[in-house]
């Protein structure tokens, strides 16, 4: 992006802000459905919310044509706020309130189900409404596609998901085969984030679409769509990563093939998230003030791991620019922290920059995805601002700063405390 | 808490919700207070706000004389909402904005400076405004206080503070005293958070006052008080941690010897957080569903780590109840999961408890301090409410659920995307 843009919207916003480009989000989206739509007709993307529910970049997602992969009540709201149908719309989660089902059975959304009990729980509120709810189970693959440990949810001791092993999915197709209020649509599985591999995604589909050619045999399903999941990693390090086409090559000649044992031809979902936004995302901070100890240099900016987790939970490397000197040389070494009370509110250890002083702008880059979604007000600081720069070069602010208002808004304090 | 009381709050507020004790904050309060007072007449204590801000317990506290240590604007201007005036407030953070410390030098609050640069930015502002800056800086201890990485903040390579070594700390006095627009009060250190041993306080003092030492003999200054901060450790994990009258018996010998010393009695700060709200609150949450994997056994929570984010950012340990049967043997292993759509999201891993079943209600205990504060709406949850029992026993509702309206109360959508 343009420094002197970048400089007129920290001068309008004040910092810190959330910037994005909405070229940037557009592209990625067409290089990932291109890529799956010229080997397989059939295939679906649906934008995994989580990674940024900004409800601007919801909907430049939905006119571009993805679906919605939601993970919560609010999310499915925000997908309906945001344009799209309950036909475009897949729910999962492994921990389900009656209200968020009753939610999803009333729009027509599918429902991803992860375990016998919530089956149960998702029949009877189906039947009490009169409806027929829409529903697939996510499988636990038990595959370890070699990613950090809190985002690899495809292991076989993960929380997610039913396993093929002693029958357990089979069983759980079977039941909701049974039971009234329920119309089986598809299956899902997902791997974890920040998967740098196509291997494990092959693998995934192998065993999912193994899975459902026993479905068929055992039990004459036959499937409205096979869902993979998402997970595709971007290089946050300058690592190399797979792009979209990669995946596509890995996952399509299992389908086809599968497709042929199967004798038809369910839809091909897949969920990306992060590779949507994260690289057309960066939040842009104010250095405050440098300082040299006898052991470090820091630079002390103003946003901390309350305005971008990833860093401080993750140990997440994301390279870092000074506005303005993008081509300097890196000459110098910064700790670069937040100002967050926490020894561990660092979002760069040891970094070769370019010399940096107070005033200068910081832009932290790839950090449209979990980065406004995971924002808290820790230390009692206000949410930050997002801005959308526009396909035309103009840009607009689409989430106001937070003032101090909002964080009393809810309080009550007792009539004798006051 | 007595069983019946949590279950009507879950009815008419719903979970998860946050529930507080104010007798259990004002013991823990007077039950520190006492310690250092009985020994040391010039004992203040400071409630570390970034435990828990919300503005009833805030209140309890100032009540019960509490000053306020804080680490943003927010935080000051919820200190000054709480009824404090500047004279009870010290301002610490290593990367403070110009409008921070304009808000600190108008009200008069102590700003406990981090850095070099920090201090010329300070002397502009109170120069232009006519006043005076009252400061204090944080000296960095280099002493390993031996607790989690994240929260270690005495460290020698830490973000925080101004190192003695080198005579960087007593250059930062020097400079002090001869800028205009300043008043030098006290001098303040901080080791860390949730520190078992007091060992490392007694080092700390030891070295804090030694510098103290220097200050009066090399620039003849006299301080109003030495701050020796917080960070002392509540027994999450039924382990030993010490009291405060263990730490008081560590710190006011050293005090006492070092008063002669000087030949004055500066004001002895303390900055105690976790331990006033932590053991006093808990996290209190329903039982979505069970599930059998064949390797594991999960709970399924109706709150996940944008509720409370302890244990999956710092491993944090916390204590966990099925209420109504707190007495029962605990007979089966689970892993406590949240509904976030992270494998990391679990509240306890392996954890024996009595059988549980859905509608079950769960209560992670001790979640007092750094819960609600470091909440987020990950995953587009809006935020818990949070409930006071009162001292007699009745209860009041002191932050209202969010609802949706909350979290798009400040996005604007781009015409064209509408």
């Amino acid at each position: 992006m343009d420094s002197s843009l970048i400089k007129e919207i920290a001068r309008e916003t004040g910092t810190p802000v959330y910037i994005y480009r909405e070229e940037g989000i557009v592209d990625n989206y067409r290089a990932f459905y291109s890529a799956f739509r010229e080997g397989c007709a059939k295939s679906r993307v649906f934008y995994a919310y989580k990674a940024n529910t900004n409800l601007a970049l919801c909907r430049i997602l939905a006119r571009e044509g993805a679906g919605a992969d939601v993970v919560s009540g609010g999310e499915l709201e925000t997908a309906l706020k945001a344009g799209l149908s309950g036909r475009d719309i897949i729910f999962t989660s492994n921990s389900k309130t009656a209200a968020e089902l009753s939610l999803a059975v009333d729009c027509g959304a599918v429902i991803n189900v992860d375990s016998q009990s919530e089956l149960s729980m998702l029949s009877d509120i189906a039947r009490e409404k009169g409806k027929t709810a829409r529903i697939s189970f996510r499988i636990n693959p038990g595959i370890d596609a070699k990613t950090h440990d809190k985002i690899a949810t495809g292991l076989k001791g993960s929380k997610f998901g039913i396993h093929v092993e002693e029958g357990l999915a089979l069983k759980a197709y079977k039941t909701a085969k049974e039971m009234p209020g329920l119309d089986i649509a598809g299956v899902h599985t997902h791997l974890g984030s920040q998967i740098r591999d196509t291997l494990p995604y092959a693998s995934a589909a192998e065993k999912i679409f193994e899975f459902t050619g026993v479905l068929k045999k055992e039990l004459g399903i036959e499937l409205g769509f096979v869902d993979l999941g998402g997970g595709l990693a971007v290089p946050y390090e300058g690592e190399k990563t797979a792009p979209p086409g990669d995946l596509a090559d890995a996952i399509v000649p299992v389908y086809d093939r599968w497709c042929k044992a199967l004798g038809y031809e369910p839809e091909l979902w897949l969920e990306p998230g992060r590779y949507l936004v994260a690289g057309a995302g960066m939040l842009l901070c104010r250095v405050q003030s440098v300082k040299e100890t006898p052991y470090k240099r820091f630079v002390n900016l103003d946003a901390g791991f309350n305005t971008f987790l990833r860093p401080a939970m993750y140990d997440a490397y994301h390279k870092i620019n000074v506005v303005g000197r993008e081509d300097d040389k890196p000459s110098v070494k910064y700790d670069v922290a937040g100002n967050i009370c926490e020894s561990g509110d660092l979002f760069a250890r040891d970094r070769m920059l370019p010399e940096t002083r107070e005033g200068d702008l910081m832009a932290i880059l790839d950090a449209g995805a979990y980065g406004y979604s995971m924002a808290s007000r820790y230390n009692s600081r206000p949410l930050p601002p997002e801005v959308l720069v526009r396909s035309d070069g103009s840009y607009e602010v689409i989430r106001e700063r937070e003032s101090m208002e909002d964080l009393y808004r809810n309080q009550r304090i007792p009539k004798d405390l006051l």
